[in-house]
Order: C-alpha cells, then structure tokens, then sequence
C-alpha cells in the first residue's frame, strides 16, 4: 500500500532577510502560521551577503483551488511583515503524508481529572509513524501539578500506546481492561509502585 | 493591485561542504556575490554524513536569456570555489517583487554634510514595505562622528519616512517645510531638545 | 567544454521535525544515508512555529528508473524514523557534477606502509574542482602514529598535487622520480629537513 500522495498543492515561499531582529523574525512567524493557507513557516539562520549573518525563511503554502491567488497574498504578508522586497517561489512536485487521527488519554492527580489530545498516524500497512501528546496541554497540567511538562508527556504517551490512562501521582500507567495496575516499562526508573 | 510576478527567470543552485573551512567559504560567499547574474547567496550550517557538520549552500541566480549557460558557469564558479563535485539545480516557479527606488536623506554633524541612500519600497497599493538606509553609509557616518551605526540608521530611516533630514549632534529630525525641529517621536529616548 | 549535466534523476525530499531529540535526528541521518537511493542527508536547525526550535531535513534521493516508487519509499522511511507525518517532494531541473576518480598515495612511517584513497575531480576543461584524501583514512593513520588527522590528510592531498609519496615520520613529501627530496612547500613549517 502508498502512503497518500498529493501532487500539486504546495507551495513553497523562499526569502532572505538580514536586516531584521530576533523580535520581529519571532513575531512574523506566529502571524504567518495563523493564516489557514500556511502550513509552516521556518526560519532558518545563514550567513550571507558581505559574510553577514542573516535567516533565510521558508513558507509552506496550501494552494488550494488558488494557487496563484494564494501564494502572492501570502508573498505580500512576507513583505509587510519582514520588509522582504522579493520572495522566491517554488512549486513543490508532491506532498507525502500519512492521515493522522486524535485520541485522549485521561489523566488523574488524586481528584483531579483531565483529557490530553494524543496525535496518532500510522502507514497504510500499520507501521506506526507517530504517538504525540499535544505539548501545550502537557505543559499545562505539568505546571499545575509541579511536574516537567516532558515527563507528562511521556507518561500520556505511553499511555496512548497501551490503551490506559495516567496516574500522574504515582506516575502510573494504568491499563482498564485490567485490575492491577500495568507495570509500563515506561514508568520512570526509581519510581515506587 | 497585484505584485510583480516573474515567473520563470530564477534558478536555485543547492550544494553542500562538509570539507571546507570557513575562510573558503567566506570568500566564496563574496566571490560569488560579484557575479551579475548572482542575485544572493546563502551559507547555512547543517549536520550531514556521519553526523558531521557542514554547511548548505544556495544561490540564487538570475538565469536572464540563457538560462542554462548561465545556471551552469554558476554551477563550475561553485564548484572551484567550493570543491564541490555536485551541484543540484531548481528552477523557480516565479519571483514576487515589489519595485524599490532610492531616496537620500541630507544628515548634518555641526559642518559636516553627507547624502545618505534610502531603499524605499511599497506593494503596488501604497503598503510600506521596507524604509531602508544603505548601512555601509550609516557605518561610514558613524565612525567618523562617533556613533553607533544603528543609531545613524534608525535616524536616516525616520527622516525619510517623515521627508526630513538629520542633525545628527542634536540627534534630531527636522522637517525643512516648518521652521520649528519636528519632535520626532523616534528620536532617542532622554535625549535633550 | 561544458559539465556534465543529468536534467531529471533528482528529488529532493523535505520535512520539518520539532519534537525529536538529537539522537534520534541523528540516527535518521545515518540510516538514510546508507540507502543506495539516498544521495545525501542534511540536518538545519531551525526556528519554527510557535517559536519553537525544530530542525529541517533535507534528503537528495537518485530516483534511478522509478522515481515516484523510489522518493515513496524514502519518504515512508523518513516518517519511520523521524515521526514526520507529512514529507515535500521537490524534483530538481538538474543536476551539475563533474566525474571524479580515486587515486592512491603511499603513506610510510618507518617500516610501516599505508595506501591512501584520493578523490580527484576537474572539470571538462583541466580545471582542479577538488583533491580529497579520504578522512577516514587519514583519521585511523594519524591514531596509529600520534598525528592529527588533519596533519596526515594535508601531507596526503599535497603528495597526489605532485604525484609524490608521504614520509609521516619526517613529514616530508617524496616524488619518487628524483633521487632527492621533494622540498614541497607543503611541508610543515618548522618541520626539519
């Protein structure tokens, strides 16, 4: 079986800039991958130009049914927002994904109960490709309960993999199909059951 | 109003050097800038084989009537530059730009007087784009006055934007159509009128 | 003359990854480049959405034959080994290479005797692109005899420029054709004859 393939409607904009700080680069960033049509925007460091330091930013866009349309409205966000008086463009010959889906895993601290958005994909013949608990939301359990949002993370994504929620507690992985606790080969080293 | 689209004059030459230092590359960068037909030229650190590091260059060249010949003396320029054996090649889809003019901007230092060159751009329905003094300029300014360079800059880019000119002593921005010192509110923060 | 210029067997691949660690970036890179198909593999480090530090991959895949199977194939092992759930397939308008071959150079420490590999490459026209020894080489050398490999390579590539031989223990670069020494101007400085 193929990975699914799409094959005409990236977009990628290319442009150079030495001439602006950290802040603005930071800003032009979040506002680019706000706009529906950009799929990513990155922003990466070079030397250029009478050996200066500079970024080179690239901008994947989705044409959609307008790719000319698309690509120079968000040409033009680049300019305006970096000052960039040319971008280059680059029509990509395809796009390789895998459909990924969202499960939750529950998480329980003593009393205290939340579901965390786990991003799964796999290869039409089931190779995993992908089990990521979403970061945002392991940060904020993780700064309510005083753990590092990485090890929530790991411990929901074990989870995930296993089918069973997360006693954030006794950083736990319980599988419900079971009555005795899973002892996950996850579980931190040194923890006690 | 749309943007200027050229759409098929620029070409994208990839390679990369694991083995080369950074003088060489430093002075492949401006050697290769020299070139007419070299509208910019890129280094980018990278990790490649055997987890070594290494450098990606790109230049992006202006193939004009002869697309091919041009692509390739750049691909031979790279390689005795570089010592590179390989050099990939990718054509643009098309280049969006916005047409710059020069302005210059008078700044003053008590009898001193020089002309500073402004790069001024704006999409085709008046958005400002980039309001940019040349810095080699402002640098030259500056070390025989005795500032920064950035702060001869962020002066020259106000006055042209208000159509003033500079007293750089005063660090201040006077527009010529009124008697009064325009109180720009650019103007260095605790500095006294 | 001009180079040789293949229009049409390269693909390159690319994919954004800002939520795997070095190690593993690391062992990506390793594993693709031991494909027949993998042409080279190149990590850049990045700032990408939300802020975030991420790494661009970029693979040069030789599609041979089968392109489309063969940039599939890639692409699916490169989501296997990064998690990547998506992967931007670009095909190159060309490629510039001019032919290398591999000469030796004798390499002697006292009683002891090394053949080392040297890639030579000059375009159609005579000029020098590249005289590379091979660093492993020089590298399990240079630990054998107490030497920096970059001492070993630098007498190694400046012994196949006059088609000579490397005395480690002197330092000194032998063309066998005369009875005496070569004084090359290669030899270290300092170094006694």
């Amino acid at each position: 079986m193929s990975l699914d393939y799409n094959p005409s409607h990236l977009t990628l904009l290319l442009t150079v800039v030495d001439d602006r700080d950290g802040e603005v680069l930071g800003d032009a960033i979040q506002r680019l991958v706000e706009r529906d049509e950009v799929l990513a925007c990155h922003v990466l460091p070079c030397t250029t130009k009478k050996n200066r330091p500079g970024h080179v930013l690239l901008v994947l866009v989705d044409g959609g049914d307008d790719p000319d349309g698309t690509a120079e409205r968000v040409a033009r966000e680049i300019m305006t927002l970096t000052g960039s008086t040319g971008v280059d463009r680059f029509d990509a010959d395809g796009v390789y994904s895998v459909p990924s889906r969202f499960e939750t895993v529950e998480v329980r601290y003593g009393d205290r109960r939340w579901e965390v958005s786990v991003k799964v994909a796999e290869t039409p013949d089931g190779e995993p490709v992908t089990v990521k608990a979403e970061f945002d939301e392991c940060r904020r359990i993780g700064r309510e309960v005083g753990l590092p949002p990485r090890e929530v993370k790991a411990l929901v994504e074990a989870a995930a993999r296993v089918g069973g929620t997360v006693d954030l507690k006794r950083r736990e992985i319980r599988v419900d199909r079971e009555t005795a606790d899973a002892r996950s080969e996850t579980r931190r080293p040194g923890a006690r059951p």
